[in-house]
Protein backbone atom coordinates (compact mmCIF):
# COMPACT_ATOMS: atom_id res chain seq x y z
CA UNK A 1 0.00 0.00 0.00
CA UNK A 2 1.63 3.49 -0.97
CA UNK A 3 1.12 6.49 1.33
CA UNK A 4 -1.40 8.34 -0.53
CA UNK A 5 -3.46 11.97 0.57
CA UNK A 6 -7.05 10.20 0.10
CA UNK A 7 -5.18 7.10 2.51
CA UNK A 8 -3.87 9.13 5.05
CA UNK A 9 -7.21 11.34 5.05
CA UNK A 10 -10.95 9.63 3.94
CA UNK A 11 -10.29 6.06 5.99
CA UNK A 12 -8.78 7.81 8.97
CA UNK A 13 -11.22 10.26 9.30
CA UNK A 14 -13.88 7.35 8.94
CA UNK A 15 -12.14 5.41 11.77
CA UNK A 16 -11.68 8.60 13.84
CA UNK A 17 -15.60 9.61 13.69
CA UNK A 18 -16.57 5.84 14.30
CA UNK A 19 -14.41 5.72 17.46
CA UNK A 20 -16.16 8.82 18.24
CA UNK A 21 -19.81 7.65 17.88
CA UNK A 22 -18.90 4.74 20.17
CA UNK A 23 -17.69 7.54 22.73
CA UNK A 24 -20.75 9.52 22.61
CA UNK A 25 -22.86 6.23 23.21
CA UNK A 26 -19.85 5.42 26.49
CA UNK A 27 -21.12 9.31 27.06
CA UNK A 28 -25.25 7.90 27.17
CA UNK A 29 -24.48 5.13 29.11
CA UNK A 30 -22.97 6.95 31.73
CA UNK A 31 -25.57 9.83 31.92
CA UNK A 32 -28.26 6.55 32.16
CA UNK A 33 -26.29 4.94 35.02
CA UNK A 34 -25.89 8.02 37.02
CA UNK A 35 -28.83 9.29 36.54
CA UNK A 36 -27.82 13.01 34.58
CA UNK A 37 -28.98 14.58 32.22
CA UNK A 38 -26.67 13.83 28.86
CA UNK A 39 -27.38 17.82 27.78
CA UNK A 40 -24.48 18.44 31.25
CA UNK A 41 -22.10 16.33 29.18
CA UNK A 42 -22.74 18.20 26.02
CA UNK A 43 -22.73 21.57 27.73
CA UNK A 44 -19.59 20.76 28.99
CA UNK A 45 -15.86 22.73 28.56
CA UNK A 46 -12.76 22.46 29.70
CA UNK A 47 -12.41 26.08 29.64
CA UNK A 48 -14.60 28.86 29.43
CA UNK A 49 -13.54 30.02 26.43
CA UNK A 50 -13.38 26.41 24.99
CA UNK A 51 -16.17 24.97 22.74
CA UNK A 52 -18.82 22.25 24.68
CA UNK A 53 -18.57 18.79 23.80
CA UNK A 54 -21.84 19.33 21.61
CA UNK A 55 -19.51 22.38 19.30
CA UNK A 56 -16.50 20.15 19.60
CA UNK A 57 -18.31 17.13 17.73
CA UNK A 58 -19.70 19.69 15.34
CA UNK A 59 -16.35 21.31 14.61
CA UNK A 60 -14.82 17.68 14.06
CA UNK A 61 -17.37 17.26 11.28
CA UNK A 62 -16.93 20.39 9.95
CA UNK A 63 -13.28 19.88 9.34
CA UNK A 64 -13.25 16.85 8.04
CA UNK A 65 -16.30 17.38 5.76
CA UNK A 66 -14.71 20.80 4.65
CA UNK A 67 -11.05 19.88 4.54
CA UNK A 68 -11.66 16.48 2.20
CA UNK A 69 -14.10 18.59 -0.19
CA UNK A 70 -11.68 21.31 -0.62
CA UNK A 71 -9.29 18.85 -1.35
CA UNK A 72 -11.11 16.74 -3.96
CA UNK A 73 -12.14 20.05 -5.68
CA UNK A 74 -15.66 19.88 -5.07
CA UNK A 75 -17.49 22.63 -3.01
CA UNK A 76 -18.16 21.21 0.88
CA UNK A 77 -21.83 21.12 1.90
CA UNK A 78 -22.82 23.25 4.79
CA UNK A 79 -24.73 21.71 7.79
CA UNK A 80 -26.72 23.61 10.36
CA UNK A 81 -25.79 23.57 14.30
CA UNK A 82 -29.12 22.16 15.56
CA UNK A 83 -28.02 19.35 17.53
CA UNK A 84 -28.95 19.46 21.38
CA UNK A 85 -28.90 15.32 21.93
CA UNK A 86 -26.10 12.42 21.93
CA UNK A 87 -28.77 10.91 19.01
CA UNK A 88 -28.23 13.92 17.07
CA UNK A 89 -24.49 14.27 17.17
CA UNK A 90 -24.15 10.62 16.35
CA UNK A 91 -26.31 11.00 13.19
CA UNK A 92 -24.14 13.84 12.21
CA UNK A 93 -21.24 11.94 12.40
CA UNK A 94 -22.97 9.07 10.36
CA UNK A 95 -23.70 12.06 7.85
CA UNK A 96 -20.38 13.22 7.67
CA UNK A 97 -19.20 9.48 6.94
CA UNK A 98 -21.47 8.76 4.08
CA UNK A 99 -20.96 12.33 2.62
CA UNK A 100 -16.85 11.33 2.53
CA UNK A 101 -17.82 8.25 0.88
CA UNK A 102 -19.17 10.48 -2.15
CA UNK A 103 -15.30 11.92 -2.62
CA UNK A 104 -13.22 10.51 -5.39
CA UNK A 105 -10.10 9.85 -3.41
CA UNK A 106 -8.05 10.21 -7.26
CA UNK A 107 -9.04 13.73 -6.71
CA UNK A 108 -7.83 14.24 -3.51
CA UNK A 109 -4.37 11.92 -4.76
CA UNK A 110 -4.08 14.98 -7.57
CA UNK A 111 -4.46 17.79 -5.21
CA UNK A 112 -0.53 17.69 -4.10
CA UNK A 113 0.85 21.13 -5.35
CA UNK A 114 -2.87 22.46 -6.22
CA UNK A 115 -2.92 25.52 -4.23
CA UNK A 116 -6.46 25.55 -1.89
CA UNK A 117 -7.98 28.41 -0.72
CA UNK A 118 -10.68 28.67 2.38
CA UNK A 119 -12.30 30.98 4.71
CA UNK A 120 -10.01 31.96 7.91
CA UNK A 121 -11.21 33.97 10.43
CA UNK A 122 -12.61 36.64 8.06
CA UNK A 123 -10.25 36.46 5.62
CA UNK A 124 -9.25 33.83 2.66
CA UNK A 125 -6.28 31.58 4.26
CA UNK A 126 -4.55 29.52 0.92
CA UNK A 127 -2.72 26.27 1.05
CA UNK A 128 -1.41 23.85 -1.10
CA UNK A 129 -3.04 20.47 -0.83
CA UNK A 130 -0.32 18.81 0.92
CA UNK A 131 -0.04 20.98 3.17
CA UNK A 132 -3.49 21.64 3.49
CA UNK A 133 -3.54 17.92 4.74
CA UNK A 134 -0.48 17.76 6.98
CA UNK A 135 -0.37 20.96 9.06
CA UNK A 136 -4.34 22.47 8.60
CA UNK A 137 -6.97 19.54 7.99
CA UNK A 138 -5.44 16.91 10.42
CA UNK A 139 -3.94 18.81 13.10
CA UNK A 140 -7.50 20.93 13.81
CA UNK A 141 -9.07 17.49 13.32
CA UNK A 142 -7.39 15.74 15.65
CA UNK A 143 -7.82 18.46 18.09
CA UNK A 144 -11.62 18.79 18.40
CA UNK A 145 -11.43 15.25 18.23
CA UNK A 146 -9.07 15.00 21.34
CA UNK A 147 -11.20 17.73 23.28
CA UNK A 148 -14.39 16.01 22.84
CA UNK A 149 -12.77 12.77 24.18
CA UNK A 150 -11.15 14.60 27.30
CA UNK A 151 -14.49 16.85 27.51
CA UNK A 152 -15.83 13.05 28.54
CA UNK A 153 -12.92 12.04 30.59
CA UNK A 154 -13.10 15.06 32.69
CA UNK A 155 -16.64 13.98 33.31
CA UNK A 156 -15.60 10.59 34.91
CA UNK A 157 -17.03 8.79 31.33
CA UNK A 158 -14.64 5.38 31.75
CA UNK A 159 -12.85 5.37 28.16
CA UNK A 160 -9.26 4.93 27.58
CA UNK A 161 -6.58 5.66 24.75
CA UNK A 162 -8.05 2.70 22.59
CA UNK A 163 -11.59 4.34 22.69
CA UNK A 164 -10.52 7.44 20.75
CA UNK A 165 -7.82 5.20 18.68
CA UNK A 166 -10.90 3.20 17.36
CA UNK A 167 -10.59 0.15 14.99
CA UNK A 168 -6.78 0.51 13.38
CA UNK A 169 -5.34 -1.99 10.88
CA UNK A 170 -3.12 -3.48 14.27
CA UNK A 171 -1.86 -7.01 14.84
CA UNK A 172 -0.87 -8.43 17.84
CA UNK A 173 1.77 -10.62 17.30
CA UNK B 1 5.40 19.01 -3.66
CA UNK B 2 4.08 15.36 -3.57
CA UNK B 3 2.61 14.12 -0.79
CA UNK B 4 5.27 11.88 1.59
CA UNK B 5 5.75 10.04 4.86
CA UNK B 6 8.43 11.70 5.52
CA UNK B 7 6.70 15.25 4.71
CA UNK B 8 3.77 14.19 6.86
CA UNK B 9 5.65 13.27 10.02
CA UNK B 10 9.27 15.08 9.99
CA UNK B 11 8.49 18.70 9.57
CA UNK B 12 4.77 18.41 11.17
CA UNK B 13 6.51 17.27 14.47
CA UNK B 14 8.87 20.40 14.35
CA UNK B 15 6.36 22.52 13.97
CA UNK B 16 4.00 21.09 16.43
CA UNK B 17 7.09 20.49 19.22
CA UNK B 18 8.33 24.34 18.42
CA UNK B 19 4.22 25.59 19.02
CA UNK B 20 4.91 23.09 22.37
CA UNK B 21 7.57 24.75 23.45
CA UNK B 22 6.46 28.29 22.53
CA UNK B 23 3.11 27.37 24.45
CA UNK B 24 5.38 26.11 27.82
CA UNK B 25 7.00 29.71 27.25
CA UNK B 26 3.11 31.55 27.84
CA UNK B 27 2.93 29.01 30.34
CA UNK B 28 5.72 30.28 32.38
CA UNK B 29 4.96 33.64 32.18
CA UNK B 30 1.70 33.15 33.69
CA UNK B 31 3.07 31.18 36.26
CA UNK B 32 5.40 34.76 37.36
CA UNK B 33 2.17 37.14 36.22
CA UNK B 34 0.19 34.48 38.70
CA UNK B 35 2.55 34.56 41.50
CA UNK B 36 2.16 31.23 41.05
CA UNK B 37 4.95 27.89 41.22
CA UNK B 38 4.65 26.50 37.71
CA UNK B 39 5.30 23.27 38.90
CA UNK B 40 1.63 23.48 39.63
CA UNK B 41 1.15 23.38 36.39
CA UNK B 42 3.31 20.79 35.00
CA UNK B 43 1.41 18.35 37.60
CA UNK B 44 -1.97 19.48 36.73
CA UNK B 45 -4.34 16.61 34.60
CA UNK B 46 -7.81 17.08 32.93
CA UNK B 47 -8.73 13.70 35.06
CA UNK B 48 -7.43 11.55 37.76
CA UNK B 49 -6.33 9.14 35.62
CA UNK B 50 -4.94 10.73 32.50
CA UNK B 51 -1.76 12.11 32.09
CA UNK B 52 -0.09 15.43 33.92
CA UNK B 53 1.53 18.38 31.64
CA UNK B 54 4.38 16.95 32.56
CA UNK B 55 3.66 13.60 31.44
CA UNK B 56 2.17 14.92 28.11
CA UNK B 57 4.78 16.75 27.27
CA UNK B 58 7.25 13.78 27.83
CA UNK B 59 4.79 11.36 25.80
CA UNK B 60 4.57 13.75 22.95
CA UNK B 61 8.26 13.21 22.45
CA UNK B 62 7.94 9.68 22.57
CA UNK B 63 5.67 9.53 20.38
CA UNK B 64 7.70 11.47 17.70
CA UNK B 65 10.95 10.34 18.25
CA UNK B 66 9.87 6.19 18.56
CA UNK B 67 7.48 6.83 15.86
CA UNK B 68 10.02 8.44 12.92
CA UNK B 69 12.67 6.15 14.37
CA UNK B 70 10.73 3.43 13.67
CA UNK B 71 9.57 4.23 9.96
CA UNK B 72 13.26 5.14 9.53
CA UNK B 73 14.08 1.80 9.89
CA UNK B 74 16.72 2.46 13.26
CA UNK B 75 16.41 1.69 16.66
CA UNK B 76 14.43 4.50 18.86
CA UNK B 77 16.79 6.21 21.34
CA UNK B 78 15.56 6.03 25.08
CA UNK B 79 15.00 9.09 27.16
CA UNK B 80 14.66 8.93 31.05
CA UNK B 81 11.57 10.96 32.45
CA UNK B 82 13.42 13.07 34.67
CA UNK B 83 11.88 16.60 33.86
CA UNK B 84 10.30 18.74 36.81
CA UNK B 85 10.60 22.22 35.30
CA UNK B 86 9.23 23.94 31.75
CA UNK B 87 12.91 24.75 31.06
CA UNK B 88 13.84 21.30 31.56
CA UNK B 89 10.75 19.57 29.24
CA UNK B 90 11.58 22.83 26.73
CA UNK B 91 14.94 21.05 26.40
CA UNK B 92 13.46 17.53 25.86
CA UNK B 93 11.55 18.87 22.89
CA UNK B 94 14.76 21.09 21.53
CA UNK B 95 16.83 17.24 22.07
CA UNK B 96 13.86 15.82 20.28
CA UNK B 97 13.60 17.98 17.48
CA UNK B 98 17.59 17.30 16.53
CA UNK B 99 17.06 13.74 17.15
CA UNK B 100 14.47 14.17 14.16
CA UNK B 101 17.20 15.96 11.89
CA UNK B 102 19.44 12.95 12.21
CA UNK B 103 16.59 10.51 10.18
CA UNK B 104 16.86 9.47 5.98
CA UNK B 105 13.42 10.87 4.94
CA UNK B 106 13.83 8.60 2.30
CA UNK B 107 13.90 5.39 4.90
CA UNK B 108 10.77 7.13 6.14
CA UNK B 109 9.28 7.18 2.37
CA UNK B 110 10.68 3.56 1.71
CA UNK B 111 8.48 2.08 4.63
CA UNK B 112 4.94 2.14 4.15
CA UNK B 113 4.80 -1.81 2.82
CA UNK B 114 7.35 -2.31 5.58
CA UNK B 115 5.55 -4.19 8.37
CA UNK B 116 6.41 -2.42 12.01
CA UNK B 117 6.70 -4.27 15.14
CA UNK B 118 6.54 -1.83 18.53
CA UNK B 119 5.82 -2.47 22.26
CA UNK B 120 1.97 -2.28 22.96
CA UNK B 121 0.55 -2.43 26.28
CA UNK B 122 3.23 -5.35 27.25
CA UNK B 123 2.53 -7.35 23.73
CA UNK B 124 4.27 -6.52 20.22
CA UNK B 125 2.02 -4.34 17.73
CA UNK B 126 2.58 -4.82 13.96
CA UNK B 127 1.55 -2.59 11.52
CA UNK B 128 2.60 -1.12 7.91
CA UNK B 129 4.44 1.82 7.72
CA UNK B 130 2.08 3.45 6.12
CA UNK B 131 -0.77 2.04 8.58
CA UNK B 132 1.64 3.24 11.53
CA UNK B 133 1.98 6.70 10.63
CA UNK B 134 -1.48 7.38 9.78
CA UNK B 135 -3.37 5.67 12.14
CA UNK B 136 -1.32 5.15 15.34
CA UNK B 137 1.39 7.65 15.31
CA UNK B 138 0.01 10.50 14.29
CA UNK B 139 -3.63 10.36 16.32
CA UNK B 140 -0.95 9.37 18.92
CA UNK B 141 1.03 12.44 18.58
CA UNK B 142 -1.88 14.79 18.29
CA UNK B 143 -3.79 13.53 21.33
CA UNK B 144 -0.85 14.54 24.08
CA UNK B 145 -0.13 17.64 21.76
CA UNK B 146 -3.92 18.36 22.56
CA UNK B 147 -4.01 17.39 26.06
CA UNK B 148 -0.87 19.61 26.96
CA UNK B 149 -2.32 22.21 25.31
CA UNK B 150 -6.11 21.83 27.20
CA UNK B 151 -4.53 21.23 30.25
CA UNK B 152 -2.89 25.02 29.85
CA UNK B 153 -6.11 26.08 28.23
CA UNK B 154 -8.26 24.82 31.33
CA UNK B 155 -5.42 26.38 33.83
CA UNK B 156 -6.25 29.64 32.45
CA UNK B 157 -2.90 30.62 30.08
CA UNK B 158 -4.07 32.87 27.39
CA UNK B 159 -3.31 30.70 24.54
CA UNK B 160 -5.59 29.82 21.49
CA UNK B 161 -5.72 27.57 18.37
CA UNK B 162 -2.81 29.69 16.45
CA UNK B 163 -0.33 28.34 19.44
CA UNK B 164 -1.41 24.65 19.29
CA UNK B 165 -1.29 25.05 14.78
CA UNK B 166 2.34 26.90 15.04
CA UNK B 167 4.15 28.07 12.14
CA UNK B 168 2.47 26.29 9.15
CA UNK B 169 2.98 27.63 5.48
CA UNK B 170 -0.15 29.66 5.19
CA UNK B 171 -0.45 32.17 2.53
CA UNK B 172 -3.23 34.85 4.02
CA UNK B 173 -5.01 36.06 0.46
Amino acid sequence: MPFSMSGASLPVFEVGLNALSAVLDKAEAFAAAKKIDAAVLLRTRLASDMFDLTRQVQTVTDQVRRGAARLAGVEPPSAEDTETTIEQLKARLAKTMAYLKTLDPKQIDASADREIKFPLGGATGQMKGADYLAYFVLPNYYFHLTAAYAILRHCGVEIGKRDFIGSIPLQRV
